[in-house]
Formats: C-alpha cells, structure tokens, sequence
C-alpha cells in the first residue's frame, strides 16, 4: 500500500497533528511522520516532496500555522495530492493559517481541512488511498457506519430523558 | 478510469464550475456533470452521493456559495473523496461558503479549495485519480512542467537589470 | 398544542441546548430532544424533518457548530420554520457556524438568532405557537414583563445621584 | 388571516425590501408596508410593534442596514415573532447589519435571515403564519415542489456525461 | 455644572462601566448611574434621553455588548452628544458591539470609543463639559500632563543603552 | 461662538469631508479647514493642535483612512473633543481605518463615527458646541425634527395594506 | 551600490509592482526584476535568493496574492532583508496575502507593507540601502522634505476660515 | 556599529519586547530601550525619532496594541528604516494593531512583522545592519544554520519513533 507523509511543520505541532497519526494506525495505513519547515529547513521539506511518489508515498499531509507556507510548499514539489492542515497559534485563532493554506493559486492545489482538522486530514486521506484498495474501502464503510451507529446510540440515550 | 461527478448547487455556478470541467477534459478524464442542491434537490443530492461508488465514480466535486452545504451534504452520504470548491457570491466574498465548506466537524472531510477554485479543484481529482494511473501521472508531470516553463517564459520576457 | 423538535448535532451540544430546553419547560411547551447530524446520521435527520409536521411538530430548533449544516438540512426536508442556533466551539468563536447557519440561499430560509442563543431560540419558537394560542401568549407578555421589572429592580438597586 | 407587518429603515431599501412584499403577493398573504426608523422616527417605529398585535399582525419582518437596530426595536415592543433582514450599505458588505441584528440579547430574539435576505424573510413569515392555516401550508408546499422541480429541469438540462 | 447620564445595558456591565464611573468622581463631575436596555426596558431608556437636557444632563455614556443597540437608542431620543462604549461579551471580543455602535445611520450620531474603554467614555465627556468650563479645563490639562509625567518616569526607569 | 477644526490627511479626503463642511455650513458654525498629516506633516499637525483651544477652537475633527493616525495624533496634542472619520481606501472598506482610529489607549479618547460619516461628525460637532449654547440648540432640535418629518413623510408615501 | 532583486509571482502584478520599481529607478537604485512562483518555479526562486548576497543584492522585495508565500520562500533562502508586498486579487481584498505575508514564524522575518504598497516597499528598500550611503540618505531626506512640502502646499490652497 | 532604537509605547509591554532585546544582546548588537507614546509623550517620541539618525542608530523598532500608532509616528520622523511589532491586547487578538501598523500611507513605510513577533523584528533589524558588517553576517549566517540544524534534529528524533 502506498504510504502517507505526514509533516509538520515543528515539534510543537505534534499534540495536534498525533491524532492524524492515530487514524492511520487505525486504518493500518502505513507513514512516516516529519518535521520539516518551508522556513527553515526548507530544503530537506523540497527534496522530501520531490522524491515522495518514487519512495512509495500516496499522500502527503502538512500540518503548519500562522504564515502556513508548508502545505503549499510541499505541492509545489509533487503531483501527489497535499492535504493541508491549518493549525491555530497563540492569535488569530487559525484564520491566518486557513488562508495561508486554502488561498493556493491557480495550478498547484492544496486539499485542505479545518483548522486543527488532523483527525480529517488522515480521513481524507485514506479515503484517497482506498480508491484502489477494495479492503480499505470496506475499512471506511465500517469506519463510517459505527460513526453513524454511535450517533444514533447517544440520540437514544438523550431522546428517552427528554422531556423529564 | 473512475470518473468524476462534477456537481453545483445552482446553474448560476456553471460560469466558474466550468473551468473545472475543462481541466477534466484537458486530462481526457470523464466527468458527469449535476446541478443539486443540499437544499432544493436534497433527495436527489442524496441518491447522487450514495449510489457515486457503484456507479464508478472516484471523487466528487462540489461547488456552492453562501451558506454551502453541498460539499459537506455530498461527503455525508459517500466515502468517496470529495472536493469543496466555496464560490463567491454577492456579499462576503467568498468568507461564507468557505468557512461553511472548510470547518467539518470530525469524521467527514471535505477537501476545500481556494474560492472560486474550481481549476484547482479540477487538478486535484486528477491527482486522485493519477494514484493508481500511470499514464495520467505522466500527464500531470506534463501539465506541472509545462507550467513552470511558461512562468520561466514571462520571467525570461520580463527580468533584466536596471538601470537599462 | 404542537410541539417543538429541539435538535442538536452533537451530545456535546447539550450544555447550550439545554438552556432551550428549560425555556420550553417554563412556558409548559411540549417537545422532543434529539441528537442528529446533517453529516454523521443524514438519514435520521432527513427522516425527523420530512414528518416533522405531521408527527405533530410546529417549530424545529436546531443547534450545530462549525461548518453548522443541520438547521440548513432540516430547513431542506420541511416547510415548518426551522430556527438555527450556531454554536461556538474551539475556533473563530462561532462566526463559521452563524454564517453557514445565516447565509442561506434564496428558497430555504433558517431563523437564525444569537451565537450560542439557545435561550433566545426557544423564546421565538414560543412567539411562533403563541400566534395561535391566546393561553401561550399571555405567559409570553407575562415573562416579557417579569424582564422588565427584573431590568427595572435591578436599576433601582444601582441608579444613584454622584456625588453621593 | 394575519397580516404581516413590513418595515424598512430608509426608503432607499425598497428594492430590496420589495422582494418581500412580491413573495407575500404570491402567496396572497396581507401586509402593511412601512418606513420606520429606530433613529429617525422612534416613536412611530414604537408605536407600530407595541400596538401590532391588538392590529391583527402576526409576524414583523424588519429591513436595516448598517448599526441596524431597526428589528431590535421592534422585537422589543411585541411578542410577536420579529423576522430581521440584514441590510448591505456603502461598507462591510453588511456584515455590520448581520451582527446588530443577529446578535440579541437574551430574552428579546429575532429572527435573522441573510444579508440582503428578503425573499427568504417572506417565506419564513409564510411559513409562521401557514401553522394555524393549511391552505397557507399547502401553497408552501407546492412553492417548495415548484422550486424543487425547477432545480431538477435545469439539471436534467446541463447533466451529461463526459466525454460526449 | 451639567451632569454625565451613565448608562449601561445590564448590571453585568457594572464592574466596566465602573471605571468610567471612576473618572467622573476623579473630576468631580457629576452623574447619575441606570441599567436601561433597549431592549428590556425601552420605555425607561427612552424617557431618560428625551428629557435628560431638561433635567441638567449635558452628556450621556452608554455602554452596551453584542447588539448593541442602547448608544443608538439614546442618540435617537436627544440632540445631547452621546458616547457609546461597546462592551466585549462571550462571543467576537466585541466586535459585534463595536460595529453596532459605531455604524450609525445619517443623521443621528454616536461618538463611539475602544471596545471596553470605559474610562476614555469618561475622558471624552470631561473634554466636552469642559468647554464651557475653565476649572474643568484646568484638570482636564493636569491630568494629561500626569499621564505624560507617569509615562516619562517609566521609560527613566527603564531605559538605558545596551550593552551595559 | 468656538469654532470646529475640520482636518484632512490628504486632498483626496476633500469630497467626504466636504459633507461635514456642509453640515456645518448650514448651521452657521465657522470653522477651520486644513490638510494635515500625522505622517507627511507631523509637525503642523501637532501645532495645530496643542494651539487650538487658545485659537479659539471647541472641537478637531480629523479624518483618515488606512492606517488613520490622523485623531490619535490630534488628541495627543489637546484635551478639547476629538472627532475621528475613518476613510473608507482601496482595501478592507475602511475596517483598518476604523480600528486605526477607535481603538485608542486608555488616557486619550477619540470620538469615532461611522465609516465615511463625515455628516455625522459634524452633527457630533455642533452637539458639542450646542451645549452652551441655546440658539445652536434649537437649531440642533429643528434639524432633528425636520429629519423625523421628511422620514414621515417618506412613510405616508409608501405605506399601505396590501393586498391594495 | 547593492542591488534590490523585485520579484514578483506572476506578470499580472506588474502594474502593482511597477511603482516600485519607479521608486527605485527615481533614487537611482540599480535593481532587478524577475517573475518567480513560490509554487510554480520553487527551483529558481531558491536559486535566486540563496545566491542573491553573493551576486550584490542587499534586499529584495518580493510581491504575491493569495496564498502569497513568495516573501517567505525568499526569506527562507537568505539572510538578506526581505520585504513583502501582500497583493490584493479576486477575493478577500488582500487580507489573505497580508496574514500570508506577515505571519511569519520566529526566525525568519518578513518586513511587511500595507496591501499593494509596493511604492512603500521601494522606499522601506532604499532606507535600508542608504543606512552605509550617505548620498542615498540626502536624497531620501530631500525626497520626504518634498512630500511634507507637496502636502503643505495642499493644505495652503484648501485650507481657510470659514465662513468666508 | 549602528544602534537599534527599541521602543515600546507602555511598560506593560516589556515582557513582549524584552525577547527582541536577547536577541540583540546575543548577537552583540547594540541599542537603547525606551518607553515612548505617541498619544501620552508624543513630544519626547518625536525628539527621539527625529535625532535617532545623529545619535548614531540604524534601525527603530517601535512595538504598540490597539491603534497602534507608534512605528508610524516613528517613521513620520526620521528616514531610518523603522520596524513595527503589532502587540495583541485584551481584544481583538492584535489585528487593530496589525492594521494600525501596516496600513501606512504612501510615502512613509513601516516594516511590520507579526502580532508579537519581537523575536522576528529583532532578527530583521540585525538583518538590516548586516549589511554593512561582515561579521554580522557570519552571525546571521550561523544563527541561521543553527536554527535549521535544531529543526533537522527534532526531525529525527520524531521520525525515529514512527510508526512505533
């Protein structure tokens, strides 16, 4: 199975983007995780997305905030579809990175999620890898459906208590 | 190959979702192309979504404006990828239906574009579909090249020193 | 007297909800809570809303954060009034919610009240049903003036000539 | 049946306010139309809501741009439901006139529809009035199949696969 | 002297409004105190600035958050000069408040300060009492020339060149 | 009578602050009309200010877009009232201006009005400078009424019940 | 004297960035104009500015839209002075482009100007370039000197009592 | 070597600046801190602007929140490259100082770095007199290259430990 990238852009940002990590885990979708930033190591972020289809990736993940070049950095050296993860900082509340990682002119897109959306990230991207792969598909199905069960268990669980 | 559904809430998105579908033609990828809408026509919107997989379809494209949720509508009912493109509309430029495509709740991603990014939305499908395509990787590789060459071509008619 | 179906996203809604709810209790309004997702449980969204009316229900109330779809998919499967509470939740303080909630297209209207104005959502949807019910509309005036007076104690308490 | 009362700050509104008053004509639903002002003209802006009901008002829409307290106003002086329309101006593309109206204190809601909204405030005052009266809810119905069947046409008009 | 009408919206906003309170006792203005909203008690609110010029007001400060309607209604009622305070609540830090104070319609302005800055409100209705006022003016330009003094003695403190 | 300081940071300023310059006019209010800049003439600026009271002056207005230093700078120098007009430039509508200008520190106050509300901080002006005195007064509350009358007016023009 | 390396992301803000460069044509300023793509030609925009100190450079001014990490990229590359022009484009009037721009992660800098500013831009270059350029600096002096003039010849032909 | 100005328009500010004076310190750079206001000791920051060229300083950088007006009263003064540090305060998450700071006219550039990016402005101020400093640059150089290296070193700590 094809690999998915997973790079932040600081070791700071692992609390948040560990929770993509997880689903991937979950999933069985095998990674490698980074911290490469467009600023400064740039050139180590470069050679990493260039290289990325020979070496067996599928996907790359970026997770970055503030100025957040990484997402967009990372597509500008692959044809492998990049999701982008704008991360939230101490201001501004991730709308800087939002805009910074969503706005991508015209010819180098960047799949981007919510802000802190690691969780959706790595969805999206197994969604990706599973278009080839009928075990995952059925995975996501799975995956999908005990979401909606467990919806429907705490609707059950409310809908009884109400009105007292 | 898969194919991609091409899908806008109103006729008055074709303007902008066409560009999209010449992306798609340009790559020689097949597309079906809707008008649904999360709110007028959401059994049909539904029907779309859930039956996507089966009916050979790869990723769906969803364009909407103001309070857009037809990306999100379309993610609820496939596991599929699917790709939001927020549009712009009369007032609020665009913040609206970006915010409203962009920040799904866990579980259900949508991958968003820049507003009014229906090229780019166009290319990312392809890249989704390239995973497992040799010959429309190549033609992305193609398609980047070229428009690195085109953009050395300005500089190249452009740079020189100054004072002349 | 018909009742109100009070719908959340998300169990943890229910702190803001419940503030709605109390309101409901006070004016002796009938009403169902429920938990149900535009994007995790569609189909039972879907299915509350299209019966909605005829199982008996006058007003629908509903309360979702970030890209918050569930009012704008309720609106979609009823013509009863559908009122739309956005919620904050970890970012940008419930300005995603109250424009994907507000800004509906032409056709489908949401009564969108106050970010996280749970209270104020079930006051409107009691001066909805009071239109037909004289009873209903008499404990509105009555709790409309107990605000005043409040207001008023409140003035008394604090409103002095300084220098004192 | 109950009539509905239409208001708008300023004269210069009326192209937009006018939308309102076609959707009630086509829904052969009364209406007063009015220019009050909660600056100008406080008063008669007071006078109309406190006296409205006791007039056989059933809903109160409200029409103002910029600090627009106008359905604030009017919310403050009845029970009745109070529908805001958000008003763009010169600057801030109404977003000035979405938060002064939407953002209620508790106790006195209104019912905030779009920007520039009008049409969407009728429909919703016809669907508040169409509670007590079914051949109102009938003709909302069928105005909801019509939309709907209008979206499908246009569909079914661009909808084709592609490649030809 | 005229006296300083100061008003806030809910007796939630006293511990801000406070300072401004602080101020005027600081210059031995005088003022009375009111919790009047536009909303909960407009009657009240609007009898206060019709007959404040009778009853010796020379300035009105009202501090109101979210729809901040209250500055606006006092301005509607008196040709006094009104200075509205928008008070930051749950939600939007304020800018709900700020816009809904700021942007008043032609004809009827609001002099509107920072976003909390009750103690400027104050400042600013000293400046306006003082014109007709030389003792006022006097304090007025000692307390400027205290502040500049207080200001100097910190950068004495703290400046210094470096290296040291 | 004081009169009004009316201060502009550029000459491309003149056609908005000509309307203050109107208002003023048509109340008989003199005043003084200049072209300052907190940036390009700052020394003239700050003359003029520290100068004001002794020249007669009872109130600056002072209008400026982008990042609109032009009040601050006026405040700093005076104690007298200063009026802000944030200019609305080529981008963000006037939103930089606007806070550029509100959102000053504590100590020194600038009375902002609306977005390009250069008639309103006339108003504000003449309100200030009616305080003590009686004729500026009646003229200030014949204003206010003939804008009630024309609004009136413009009511008994449009409103009727409809259907006609 | 160094050299100031203009770059900008694409031939469609050459419009914009040609008052910078007649900024620099007016000092004398020798500079270089190129169009490089953070995105679409990454491998020449690192070469430029990894190799700009050693090719005489002393700043560049680098001008983007959107998502604009042209500034960063650059900034990443040198320890040179890099100044950033957020460009304003379709949508969102520039403020993608600033918080792209200025947001920037500890350590590597961008000094940022207002949106389009590319005149500002120039000159913030040639402050920097005149700090070890004594004649630069007399011209820059001689150049503010004229501006304050220009304005006070502006304020001279407007400025007057009135009334007349 | 030229002296930096560090400039901060209130102590309670110190703890934000205090991270760009040790970056200066631990690149030997020299400077003078000070508190300046430009609304409460307009005269003293003026003074100090408008010699800081004669007393032998290269850079200014000048921090302030709010309507942050200090960096732009700084640049009104001197023709020195001036460097501004938008601070948050207590509302509004420092984007009033961003644009207060950024937004500045034609003709009188202010270099911004991000809200609170001290740390940023500091680096870019040893940037600017790197110019003329050889050993300056070195620093720069290797302060650089640290900072990639610590990064590479998480990097591989992190990428060591995934997947587990």
């Amino acid at each position: 199975m094809k690999k998915v990238g997973l790079i932040m852009g600081s070791n700071s940002d692992l609390p948040t983007v560990q929770k993509a990590a997880e689903v991937l885990d979950s999933f069985g979708v095998p990674y490698e995780m980074h911290i490469y930033s467009a600023h400064r190591t740039p050139v180590q972020a470069r050679d990493f997305c260039t290289s990325a289809r020979d070496r067996g990736f599928g996907v790359i993940i970026a997770a970055a905030g503030m100025a957040a070049h990484l997402a967009g950095a990372m597509a500008a050296g692959t044809t492998l579809p990049v999701i982008g993860i704008p991360l939230s900082s101490a201001h501004l509340d991730g709308m800087d990175a939002l805009l910074s990682t969503v706005q991508m002119p015209s010819g180098i897109p960047v799949a981007t999620v919510a802000i802190d959306g690691a969780k959706n990230a790595a969805i999206l991207a197994v969604e990706i890898l599973a278009l080839g792969d009928e075990e995952l598909t059925e995975k996501l199905e799975a995956f999908r459906a005990k979401g909606t069960e467990e919806a429907l268990e705490k609707d059950r669980a409310l809908s009884r208590s109400y009105p007292l």
